[in-house]
């Protein structure tokens, strides 16, 4: 091992960069070099990449997005694609390669493993928190810290106007996100893909409160439920009440890091360069039971994360 | 003047609590009592109001929202309704009232002084700063603030995917806050309601700045040039670039309020009370070259504030 | 169990409010009384509470601070002290009561769990996160990120006049506040009072990153390590350079908490709650290997908890 | 006009970078060439610069700190330095200097002016808001956002343990950042160096709140008021109450701009090309009476400006 590459894939996710930092400073300690390449996949399927070093990653901790860029990057995953990258691995001598990034970019990454003799390990990175055999993904305490922050302040308007709130979080078909930002943001109802929900009993819930003199609400809503703003109609038809929708947008995705998605970026670039440094690839690195660990690659892929409903019903418990 | 009353009105705005604690509590210092209507107009009509202290505003200067609440109030506004209120005002010896709010509440504080002998001050608070007469309004440079923070974290995400993105930011009718929120976030186009944009011309600028090797951009959208989903899909079209679209929502009129308009919640909030306690009504506080000053309540209603478009020309100069 | 008592004590810390929520709002699901004891065991020697009730407890999960105030009490300790607790609540018939603070309040916890036969049920809370028997206390979070906010600052004023900053971070005698932001914020050197520095590493260290090109630099050292100012005077002197001392001060034990913070508050309040209904006392609420579980109060006050070095040596090789 | 001149000088604000971007992109609207000296007056006492076009000063509007970096350059103020200064200018064939700084490096900019046929313009930047001529200075509205932002979270925890806070601000020997912060703060005490402040009075005034059932209370002391520690024992002492001292540290010189220090650095930057493309030099842009303008140097340099004392008598109204 004397080479290694580093890519971030997919959607950008607040601590890649922190990530790309630890990554290089890890991996000079070990006396490796790092080539990153560039724009996701298509830095591989192009053989785009710049020369990483430690003095090149500083002063970056701190900032979101990615220095290397990312992409989706559909052709890559046809066969030619992923033969493409593994001659470019090939090429560059590239030893290891480390592939920061969501769920379509792991299975881009088993994939790649499939065809390529250079070891590949995956840091999950994304805000959804959709990933399998993690506990955690960087960027997920950072999206949803500023997702709570915007409904702090919207929950001023809403208590000055007595207004019931839709606000549509990301997360794209999973709940990860919604849950925890509703459970924190005091939500008095949340919606999650996983859960089917009925009209008549946010209606019904809407009302109850309405009855203990709570006019104005939040109902934080998942993306992957579906139309949120037919849901908005439904409810001021059934529910006699005025409510307003506020989309939180692509501002979840960058902003400054907090401090728990640089940490897990410091230990998964880290643990990432001691697997390869010790010849382990096919394995993605992860957060399980409050320690830093590693998992099989395709077992990531294989397998549903499961949502914690118990965590709905204490949302429920608490926004009484 | 012994009594005086106060009320919050229209869409909510940061620094509203700020300046209550300031008309309270420079009423207090000339011996002035306080009566706090509740859900704006609503309170005059219902005769609904708590009396407010120096000590029961205290805690309030920096919080979002209004602590009286307030509503829109279509009833309110017809002949009836003002007649009611001018009824609520003479039951409660309420010799002045102090109207905060924006433009639509300070024609209904215009149009209630001329059916009661208390004197009317309005106060300007609103984020859309569209008010005739004063150079800026209580909220507005909240909630430029809030969207270019949330701007900021947009372009981690834009540079990092080379995306072109359309914020559209509030402000209604008028370009107000999407000229400052553009300038100051370094938008590389903004379109406002007062100035016609070119399809045309947007594209060529997006190609212009493609061919310099700006691939990513933002474009400031006020809410009020009309479908900016239709925007998205006419650019795409024509440019052949990916747009993402991010509607910065109800967020920009709540949180705490910033410096500046704590400020002006501090000065104009005194200003009101000045004027009634030296007997003047039919005014409105206001910032005119840098100073507290005031203006007649029919001079605000009846003329229309120009937007500034020599900055329309500065911030195309600035994104070059 | 019938009625509970909750108290906060000890120094505030960010979550605090949205754990009383958790607490009253689990505790009326299960039928049970809430009484919140005032200012601490202030309350408790002075009988002095109020009747908690889950409409009373609304609008909180977000604020910073305590709304059932705090303070440290040192009489509490004596014998006395305690014995009047126990008496105030037999007085009200508290068959249960919540204490959420820091070390000193579960010390304090524990000692009167030995005079009453109220049950005793401890939640960790405070900055510091130095109670033995979980990963993490409610208001670490928030105080972390408060902190590196600060540091991003301190980081554009030094990199903009090469310039060495200490700075000094809370955590009382123990360096896991110091660490965490250290390692987060990208700090060129962490000081923790549970590892020995040497005068002369530090100028080695600085010595060597100027030779690169580094001329700017953070030290982030605990309060606990002794005299900054001290600290400051040698390393200019013996380094040459010009180093100023930024002390981050109590707005770390402020402000709105964190989702983690608040995360963390509502399952450890529901965990309280639980584990009272099910008749079980003179327990401390704990986070461990990534779960909600509990451990003996006695355990938790005749132990220390050990401050991870691994991470220390990982924050050397970060940065590089 | 062809070649200009570019430097940051003295303590750097945030908004700096926003002014390098405007004047870089205004001049070459204008056909202008930029050179940027670096490190302050040092760069043009080595001749360090490097060349500035609109393509490299992309991307920083939105940054702290100055990517010209600064220094306070005592050698510089010496005869010599000035002439060695005036002949880097010549030797570049630099035909204007546009000095981005505070009060010092604006009277280094009038003794340039008097050796050089460079014509000079002076761009007021410095959080402290102490320069003569001008209303506003770049950076001071978001060094007092950093601090009411850290006051705002002070207050939870003085709020929680019924304590009073001095938190010392910067500004120097003057208290324009005091007063604007404890205004917008709503501290309860606001103690500057124009103001000679009474021990007796300060206790009174804690006294007299104590009564009112106000336990807590900030006092915001600026730096310049003297040694704030042994104010505090003072304090304590006499008025028989617990106090904690809070000193707001570097990083209000740091962190994102505001949208106002953006703004105007905006409108300075432009307004600064204009002079120098009209010809016109030894002046500094200015805002008056909410106006952009500009004023001579001499006159900047040889008057001081008034804190307006009206507002110190509001904040103590408002602090009731």
């Amino acid at each position: 091992m004397k080479k290694i590459g580093l890519v971030t894939s997919g959607g950008d996710a607040p601590g890649m960069n922190a990530a790309i930092r630890a990554v290089v400073r890890v991996a000079y300690s070990h006396g490796l070099e790092v080539l990153g390449f560039e724009r996701g996949w298509e830095g591989l399927l192009t053989n785009t990449f710049r020369r990483l070093t430690p003095r090149n990653v500083g002063g970056i901790v701190h900032l979101g997005g990615t220095i290397l860029r990312t992409s989706r990057s559909p052709e890559f995953r046809k066969r030619e694609g992923i033969q493409k990258a593994a001659e470019t691995l090939s090429l560059n001598k590239v030893d290891g390669l480390v592939v920061i990034g969501g769920g379509g970019s792991l299975r881009g990454a088993l994939e790649l493993s499939g065809e390529t003799t250079s070891l590949i390990v995956g840091v999950p990175a994304t805000i959804d928190n959709d990933v399998f055999g993690t506990d955690e993904t960087i960027g997920f305490d950072s999206a949803v810290n500023t997702a709570i922050t915007e409904i702090d302040k919207i929950r001023d308007t809403a208590n000055s106007h007595d207004r019931v709130f839709i606000v549509e979080v990301m997360g794209r078909k999973r709940g990860f996100l919604a849950l925890t930002i509703g459970l924190t943001a005091g939500a008095e109802i949340i919606l999650v893909p996983e859960v089917e929900y009925s009209l008549d009993q946010i209606v019904r819930t809407l009302e109850k409160n309405g009855a203990k003199g709570k006019k104005s609400g939040i109902i934080v809503a998942a993306e992957g439920i579906g139309d949120t703003r037919k849901l908005l109609n439904e409810i001021e038809e059934k529910a006699g009440v005025e409510v307003r929708l506020s989309v939180t947008g692509y501002a979840q995705r960058g902003g400054n890091p907090t401090a728990r998605s640089r940490l897990l970026a410091n230990l998964f670039g880290n643990k990432a360069v001691e697997l390869l440094h010790n010849k382990q690839g096919n394995r993605m690195v992860a957060l399980q039971e409050g320690k830093i660990t590693s998992i099989d690659l395709e077992q990531v892929c294989s397998k549903e994360k499961q949502l914690d409903l118990s965590l709905m019903k204490l949302a429920q418990t608490l926004a009484t």
